[in-house]
């Protein structure tokens, strides 16, 4: 934390590469730090000048006579590593590398940038960049602009992490026209050492910063992650953090054989990690400006009721209809409300919601509509909407609705269509703080964001399951197949393995000849269904290897010949172990469970509506293990098909509750085992509410692991 | 047209209510049309004054001693309907009233706007309005702004048709802070005579005119507005015409109703107009502002594979993923690309798509990097994303860029991020008609508005079927229940109207005994189902009254005494006509075909995968009939399931042929008989391709026509 407060706080900087030659980074950032009005101490190292824009310059930062806090290098890489090493002589905290050539141009860039890393951590230092753009921190006590841009922003409440140095150019110009305040201003580059998670965390604990904006490209840790962050979302001090992670289609492209592996790309692992972090996730650049601004504001609704205030019907009608597509709903007025509307509002206004305040809308109009609705018990916030009409004072409105949102803890976000007629007052109320919108859509999908994010601070916590597992007998299983090189279980043996954490399957039994086969089925009930059994068939459908409803004795044997032969036919080198006489699995909805492990995120949990539903749809919730029963209920609410399995037109309502206890005994299994890499239940036959649920197949792909 | 010319490009202007005081509609509405720089005479009608901002006032407008063109009324409604004889009186060729007080305010209002609508027509006169925000033409020709707003907008290639007026205002202000052109701009108002269609098909002949631009609350116009836009956006000159039209959610359309006075069409109705017109229907106001921009610049791509051209990693990837979100495809380069892209840029430069130029690019190589992916057969068109960084140099870069522009038929997009640093390249590049955005996503997602444009073009089109119909079979089972005064006809009934249009049905009888019923049964195979028949009972499952696979005499004996006992506690009061025994429907992809009947705008027939397809994911297709075979085909391709048709995993095609010719089937079996208000197969299994499809149950509800 201190080492970080040295990286946006520093009491002395010393740019090394300073440069007196304007267009150069090492001349441009020294003069931005100048420029910008830094309060401490601005040390210029540069062995072939005597000053740089007039301050005395030194040969190394050595040679510099008091201390320094933070030194900020433009200097190639091979130089670069001797900086550090000087720096961690001289007592630096920390270091900013701005100059770029490292990990991204190759193995010879990576190794400078470890040493380099390598060298920071023996001397306590910490390091940002290298490759990046960059800090800025506005507040007067420091006003540090060490960036390539010349822009210092406005001081505020809104910090921004990047991972990438250009968008912050954009960002800062786009900042100065909508007068967006920042708290801390960073560029993470190729964070060998200062990343996205130490950043979150030092952010949580700055009082300045009241949301956090992060543009990522890729994250390095996950659990961890994950855990930390919904503390920060959510904990004590809650503070809101929008993500833009790019990369959204690209990934996922690898396909793997296996069925799950097909869906869960790592865009999957980024949207769980995000859910289970509590980070909101927005989808562009300008959603991200768009939704920082209402959180800025520090209000979040109780609930999704929203009343709408306009001084025009068709904008009235587009807030309406983005209120609804963003999960909101329009409030019900009380009486009281109406009452008092109609009594401060003229013949022709539209007294329900949205209230329709009408065209020759005066400041007064404006504020007694918006203090009538937002003292509404049944209102959870409100949209206020002002179009530029002939009798429309954009500044006394402003100056209305600021008075008002003083008074109340509910949100208020305006949207004031137009720029020239409304700038005076948007300026208000931007002053105070309002998210102000353009168009009425924005001003709805940010009410849309605040929200989701009081959802997730009041989510429901429910008490967790008590399960005991036989841990040992899954271990056991698990062994016997590594130990004969087999990667793949057959489903009898993934069957037992399942069975070993609580999961109901079908009883069966593996016959080895057509007898066997006859004698087992003759001592379940007729029908019966037969599988093949062999470790190279992982697709049993595939090779006409499953054989459903087998009505008698006589159908029994005669299927037991032919799936041997449709095996045989499909792969002649495939090792046959036998033909899987199962119980016919009892009705029930199809749903499928599944895992496939990632290297440094682990296992990603998979759960969607089965058969077709997951092929077509792709209607699947993605989470990071370890679950708890409360991500299990928000996964399984968290499909489109959830209505399906609480049930519609005459359907019963599946058993829901086991299904909870399915998915937290999967996250077990499957931290219990690392060497379990892809574990497929599909189906999962969900039996109604009281019943259960029966696992028909299971498909466990292993992978030894290392140091085990 | 030649009286809407009246409208756009009057030779003289009449403002009948020209007011002497500042801030009053009438003074406003003056003003802003002299201080435009109307290039014809303007003449105020005041009887109380001698002149309005110093131009010779007459008291009535038979008093202007001159021809007028067209009169601009700001008075009243009851007096505008003197104004409006006189008008006539005098040979005025087209009216716009701005005054609200009309239709929108109650029954005496909307009188008052008919007998005006009405006066207009006898006479000849073509009538915007009333309570519209007015009208302007900013050609030079012309320089009429005939609107409260007193910002006249450049001339351009944009025309706007808005119906709500408050919106306009805030479109103008917009439009000048983007240096955004206008062609025509008009608010309709309440549509008592000039409607979209009018007007579509006047801008449609305009030269001016490139792109035109709809807000729209309701449509009053359903087959001939379908019928006569198609032409417009894609017959000979094709003009493409972007659509917001609110009311999307219930809510939205309940404040529409509220807000029009009208009765909003459903949802499905408008998006089915929309797709069968040609339309392009944007979500939000600011992307129609964004996709105009775009079709302005009149070229269209052939198809989707863009190269995107970049000098920031980031914005690069932001810009690839809504690209592939937008229905588009990173081009690949051929192999002379890459060379030629080689030779130009530095060795970190990405030499593949999405290009990356590389931070300290200077117009040239942007403007050689352009060159070489544009040449390439394999583009079809390009985003070129710049930020602003050290080197960049916005001004030269924009002009590299419109120099090849210049050069290519393929649409160039431009995303310059940020406001200041960039503004002389934003300048320059909109000068020359060239799209440019603020952020990749705005770019990308207009270039798949683009590609969408041209695919309309494109479109295939198929043969038509020949069919043979039925048609007095049909008329005489409709006639037989109308008769009866039954409205909803029986299964039976329904399955014998659809089988005169060809369609196949499942052989079945309606048993009035256990006894009928077990010797029909007998003569199909087992096993059978059995329904029961009772014009009160439509919802067969909601009422036990269905049961399925049904195996032996005994069983069918059994099921015909169960259906009859359960319709009987269903509803006492139904009257039941038998049990329908009817061969078990073979197996196949359930589908359903549906039709509602809606005031004005005729049958909407609905397309969707069946069961809980259509209750849980809403996955349907919606046209307005008639339709021929290409929106047939259409409609089946359009759903999600539709991959579950083709065939996935191992499962058959489904015959989507004979689905085709069903949907066309319909379409002219609910225009033969208009008597039909809504119809349902469902399911309808489609059989492997080839093998058709059987109607497995019908629901059919009847209402008399009047008149007929």
């Amino acid at each position: 934390m201190e080492r970080l407060d040295a990286i946006f706080s520093p009491k002395s900087v010393a740019v090394v590469g300073a440069s007196t030659v304007p267009g150069k980074v090492g001349h441009d950032l020294f003069a931005n730090i100048l420029r910008g009005g830094y309060t401490g101490i601005l040390y210029p190292v540069n062995p072939a000048a005597r000053s740089v824009l007039s301050v005395k310059a030194y040969p190394t930062l050595k040679d510099i006579p008091d201390p320094v806090e933070l030194a900020i290098l433009v200097v190639p890489p091979k130089a670069a590593l001797a900086v550090v090493d000087e720096a961690a002589q001289k007592g630096v905290k920390a270091v900013v590398i701005v100059s770029a050539g490292f990990r991204e141009v190759g193995p010879e860039g990576r190794a400078i940038e470890e040493s380099i890393a390598a060298r920071c951590r023996e001397a306590g230092m910490r390091l940002v960049g290298p490759n990046c753009l960059g800090v800025i921190n506005p507040h007067p006590s420091v006003r540090m602009n060490a960036s390539f841009s010349n822009r210092m922003p406005a001081p505020g409440h809104i910090s921004f992490i990047s991972q990438s140095g250009a968008l912050c150019t954009s960002v800062l110009d786009f900042a100065a026209e909508r007068d967006f305040g920042f708290s801390k201003f960073i560029s993470i580059g190729n964070k060998a050492d200062v990343d996205e998670l130490d950043l979150l965390r030092y952010l949580h604990q700055d009082e300045d910063t009241q949301v956090i904006m992060i543009y990522l490209e890729e994250l390095r840790r996950g659990p961890e992650f994950i855990q930390e962050v919904k503390e920060i979302t959510s904990g004590d001090r809650p503070t809101p953090v929008l993500v833009i992670k790019s990369g959204r289609t690209v990934a996922g492209a690898q396909a793997a054989a296996s069925h799950t592996g097909s869906l869960a790309g790592s865009e999957a692992v980024y949207e769980a990690i995000f859910k289970q972090a509590g980070i909101l996730r927005v989808d562009s650049i300008e959603e991200l400006f768009n939704f920082a601004g209402a959180f800025a504001r520090k209000k979040t609704p109780l609930g999704n009721k929203v009343a709408i205030v306009t001084n025009a019907g068709g904008p009235g009608i587009v807030a309406t209809d983005m209120t609804i597509s963003s999960g909101l709903e329009l409030a019900r007025f009380r009486e009281e409300t109406v009452e008092a509307l109609q009594s401060h509002l003229p013949a022709t206004a539209n007294l329900h919601n949205p209230v329709d305040v009408i065209g020759d809308a005066t400041q007064d109009r404006y504020e007694k509509a918006l203090e009538a609705v937002i003292k509404d018990q049944g209102v959870d916030g409100a949209l206020v909407i002002l179009t530029p009409q002939s009798m429309t004072n954009a500044l006394e409105t402003a100056k209305a609705i600021v008075k008002i949102d003083q008074r109340t803890q509910k949100p208020i976000l305006c949207c004031f269509m137009g720029i020239f007629d409304v700038s005076a007052g948007v300026k208000v109320l931007q002053e105070h703080g309002l998210p102000v919108y353009r168009f009425p859509e924005h001003a709805a999908k940010a009410f849309g964001a605040l929200y989701r994010y009081s959802s997730w601070l009041n989510r429901q916590k429910l008490a967790q399951f008590s399960l005991q597992h036989d841990k040992e007998k899954a271990r056991l299983i698990i062994e016997a197949a590594l130990q004969q090189n087999r990667m793949a279980l057959t489903e009898w043996e993934g069957a037992e393995l399942v069975r070993c954490y609580g999961f109901q399957t079908l009883p069966s039994f593996v016959a080895s000849t057509r007898e066997e086969a006859v004698d087992y089925a003759a001592s379940l009930t007729f029908p019966v269904a037969m599988k093949i059994v062999s470790p190279q068939i992982l697709h049993k459908s595939d090779a006409k290897g499953v054989r459903l409803n087998l009505a008698s004795p006589r159908e029994v044997a005669e299927a037991f010949d032919t799936i041997v032969a449709n095996a045989k036919a499909y792969n002649p080198e495939a090792e046959i172990l036998g033909v899987l006489v199962q119980k016919m699995a009892p009705s029930g909805d199809e749903v499928i469970l599944g895992m496939t492990r990632y290297p440094v995120f682990g296992p990603l949990l998979m759960f969607g509506l089965g058969g077709i539903f997951v092929e077509v749809f792709k209607d699947v919730e993605f989470r990071m293990a370890p679950i708890g029963r409360n991500e299990a209920r928000r996964m399984i609410r968290g499909i489109r098909g959830y209505d399906l399995l609480k049930g519609v037109r005459g359907r019963p309502e599946a058993d829901t509750g086991v299904l909870e206890r399915y998915l937290v005994s999967l996250s077990n299994l499957v931290l219990d085992h690392p060497e379990i890499k892809e574990l497929d239940m599909n189906p999962v036959l969900v039996h109604p509410k009281g019943s259960g649920a029966t696992v028909a197949d299971v498909r466990v792909i292993l992978e030894p692991v290392k140091g085990l």
